[in-house]
C-alpha cells in the first residue's frame, strides 16, 4: 500500500556528510518540507529528515509512507555524504538561529553536529541505511497542469473530503483529466463538491484520466502550490504511487484504492426553485441561527416564501432564532432542512463574496448551491442531502 | 470566602425590562463583562448576564462568585426592569448582528426577546433573583491609584504567581501602596518578580497598606486597563472584597485570606558577579539550547567565564548544545542552572528589548535579572532559585 518501503536502502550513498549551508536556504527548505513529518509516529526513523550532499547540493527528504517530499538547496558540499536528523528539533533550531551560514557535520554513532556563529549542537540522528526509500518520479507519462487552477480545485472541494477513516474512498478527492478540461470532485456523502475548469489544454491525455488523490496530499499540494511561484505542476503515477513536481520539489503519494462513487448520478438536474442572495448576507444570518440550532445535527430550516427567505433554528437549551433575507423569490414555498456548518463550507470556500444562487426541488430532494459569478470558464457547484426537521 | 453570595436578592427590580440599545455600546460592554463569565460552572445561573434597565441606562452584571464586573451604557429604556441571559450566547449573538439598534425584551417564564433588522430570536434566560448579589462599592477608604503605572506592575509580576492551587497565599500578587509609591510582588517559591515604583502620591495612605489580589482579578484589571484611557483608578476594600473602579466599570474580587511570604527576606544581598546582555542575544541563546534540556527540568546550565557568557544543556534523546555570548566578565568563573522557563518569563515581560543584568552569587544561591534601563522611578527585579545540574 505504501509509496515508500522501511527496507533499508541498500544502494544509498555513504561517508561522513559534511557541508556548509545558508540558514535562509535551509530553512525554506525545511519549511516545506516538515508538515509531511508525522508528528507522532510509532516508526522513530520517520521523524527524521534524510539528508544527502553530492555536486554542491543538499537534498532533504520527508516522509509518513504515505507521503514523501524530496526537496533541494544549494550547499558548500566538503564531504558528500548521507545523515538523518529529527526533523522537528532540527527545523525548531533552525529556526531559531541568525542569518548566515551553517556547517552540518555527521559524526560518529549518527550524532549530527550543527554550528551556526558561536552556536554549537549535536543532534541524535539515525543510521541512514534505515531511511524507507522515496520512489523516483517516472520519466514517462508526465502531464503538466496549470499550477492556479490546480489550487483552486483543491481549495474548493478539499472540505467536503470525509473524515471517516473507515470510508476509504471518500478520503479523498477525485481529479477528472481530459483533452480540454479539468475537474476535481469530493464527497462525504452528505455533500459534494464538484469543480470544472474549461478551456485547459491537457498534452497528453485521450480520453479521461481519473486519480483519487488523498487528503493529505491535497494538503501539502495546496501548501506546495502557495509557496512556489511555478506556472505548471508535473504530475505522473504509476501502479502505487502518484507524483507531482512543484518547482524543484517533488511530492510523492501512495493512491487510494476503491472505486469512487458514481458521482453523476447524485447531480440535481430539476432543482428548478431558487434564490440568488449576497454570500456575505447569507453567512452572516446563517451563523447568526445556527447558534440556536441542536448542537449534535446543527441543522437550521430554510423557508422560501413569496420573496423572503427565511432561515431559523431552535433548540431546547438555546432558545429559537430567525432570519430573514428579502430577495425575489415567486415560486411554490419550499421548506427544507440542512447541517448549518455544511452550508458555512462552501460559502467560506468562495471567500464570501459576491452572490450565491441556492437551487431546491423539494424537501426531501438535495439542494445545489453555484456562485452566481458569470464565470464560464469555471464551473463550480455543491449539492447538500436534506434534513429532516 | 466569596464576594457575591448565591442568596436570591430578594431588593431586585422587578418588571418586564424592554429596552433598545445600540449594537455598538451593548457589545463594547459586554465584551469587557464576558470574560468574568466562566465557561465551565457547576451553577447554572452563573452562566448568564444580569441586565438591569433604569433612567435611561442599561446595567450589566457578571460574576464568578470570586470576581463580578459591573459596567453600564445608555438604553432607551420603554420598560424598568431585570431579566438574565446566558452570557456566552449572547455575546457570541450581538457580535454577529449589524450595526444598527437592537430591541430587548423579557417575555413570560424569563425568555429574552432580542430583535435587530430582521432578526428575531428568543433566548432561554433564568430568573432574576437567581442573580448573586453583588456588594456596591465603598463610599469611603477609597485610594486613587496611577492606571498606567498598575497595568505595568501587573505586567510584571502576574507571571511569577503560582499555578498550584493548593498554595493558597500564592495564588494572587501582594500590591504595596505607601504615601509615596507602590510596589508589587508576586512568586511561586521557585522565583519571584518585584516592582517597585517610586514618585506616586498616594493620597490617604499613612504607612503601608498591604493587599493581596488574586491573579484572576489582576488579568481582568489588566483587561480593563487595555480597554480604557482613565488615568487613574479607584481602589478600595472591606473585610471580604477589593473594589476596583476603572472607568465607568466596577470589578469585584474576593480577598485571598493568609499570610503572604515574607519575600524580602529572600531578596538577595551580595550576588556581586555580574554580566550585562543584550535582551534579545540573551533570549535567542536560551530558547536555542532550551530545545536541548531535560523536558521535565527544562534546566539550563549558564557559565561565567573570562568575557563570556556560555548556556547549555543536555538531553539522552535530543542531544546537547551551546551558546556563547561574549560580554564583559571578571570575576572567578561560576556555573549555575536555572529553568530556563523562568528566565524566558522574564525577558518576555521586559518586551525582549534593551539590556539585562544578571547578577549571581554562586551555584547555591538565588540569581537576580535586572532590566538595564536606567529608570530610577522603576525598580524591577526578578529572583531565581538556582537548579542543582
Amino acid at each position: 500500500m505504501s509509496t515508500a518501503t522501511i527496507t533499508p536502502d541498500v544502494a544509498a550513498p555513504t561517508g561522513n556528510l559534511e557541508i556548509t549551508v545558508s540558514r535562509a536556504e535551509l530553512l525554506r527548505e525545511l519549511t516545506a518540507a516538515q508538515s509531511v513529518v508525522e508528528r507522532k509516529t510509532t516508526i522513530p526513523i520517520l521523524s527524521n529528515f534524510l539528508f544527502e550532499a553530492s555536486d554542491e547540493k543538499l537534498t532533504i527528504t520527508a516522509t509518513d509512507l504515505d507521503q514523501s517530499l524530496k526537496t533541494s538547496c544549494v550547499a558548500k558540499v566538503k564531504k558528500a555524504g548521507a545523515c538523518t536528523i529529527p526533523a522537528r528539533k532540527l527545523f525548531d533550531y533552525i529556526k531559531l538561529l541568525p542569518e548566515g551560514d551553517i556547517s552540518i557535520k555527521l559524526m560518529d554513532n549518527h550524532w549530527v553536529q550543527i554550528r551556526a556563529g558561536r552556536s554549537n549542537t549535536k543532534m541524535v540522528g539515525m543510521a541512514r541505511a534505515n531511511f524507507p526509500q522515496v520512489p523516483e518520479f517516472p520519466e514517462v507519462g508526465v502531464f503538466k497542469i496549470n499550477a492556479a487552477s490546480l489550487k483552486n480545485m483543491i481549495a474548493k472541494t478539499i472540505f467536503a473530503i470525509s473524515n471517516e477513516e473507515s470510508r476509504y474512498t471518500l478520503n479523498g478527492a477525485l481529479l477528472v483529466l481530459k483533452a480540454e478540461s479539468m475537474a476535481m470532485v469530493a464527497t462525504d456523502g452528505h455533500r459534494l463538491a464538484h469543480i470544472e475548469k474549461l478551456g485547459e489544454a491537457l498534452e497528453g491525455i485521450s480520453g479521461e484520466k481519473k486519480t483519487l488523490i488523498p487528503r493529505k496530499a491535497l494538503a501539502e499540494l495546496s501548501g506546495l502550490l502557495g509557496a512556489s511561484e511555478t506556472d505548471f505542476v508535473e504530475f505522473a503515477d504509476d501502479e502505487q504511487s502518484l507524483f507531482f513536481r512543484i518547482g524543484g520539489r517533488v511530492l510523492t503519494s501512495r493512491k487510494l484504492t476503491g472505486q469512487f462513487p458514481n458521482y453523476e448520478a447524485v447531480l440535481p438536474r430539476d432543482n428548478t426553485k431558487f434564490v440568488i442572495v449576497r454570500s456575505e448576507d447569507l453567512m452572516s444570518s446563517i451563523q447568526r441561527v445556527a447558534q440556536f440550532a441542536d448542537e449534535r445535527s446543527g441543522a437550521i430550516k430554510i423557508r422560501l416564501e413569496q420573496n423572503e427567505l427565511k432561515l431559523s433554528a431552535q433548540s431546547t437549551d438555546a432558545g429559537e432564532s430567525e432570519d430573514i433575507i428579502e430577495t425575489p423569490y415567486n415560486y411554490d414555498p419550499l421548506v427544507v432542512g440542512f447541517n448549518s456548518s455544511y452550508l458555512v463550507d462552501f460559502l467560506r470556500a468562495t471567500g464570501v463574496t459576491g452572490e450565491v444562487r441556492l437551487e431546491f426541488k423539494d424537501a426531501q430532494s438535495a439542494g445545489q448551491m453555484r456562485p452566481e459569478d458569470g464565470n464560464e470558464d469555471v464551473k463550480y457547484r455543491y449539492i447538500l442531502m436534506p434534513m429532516r426537521i
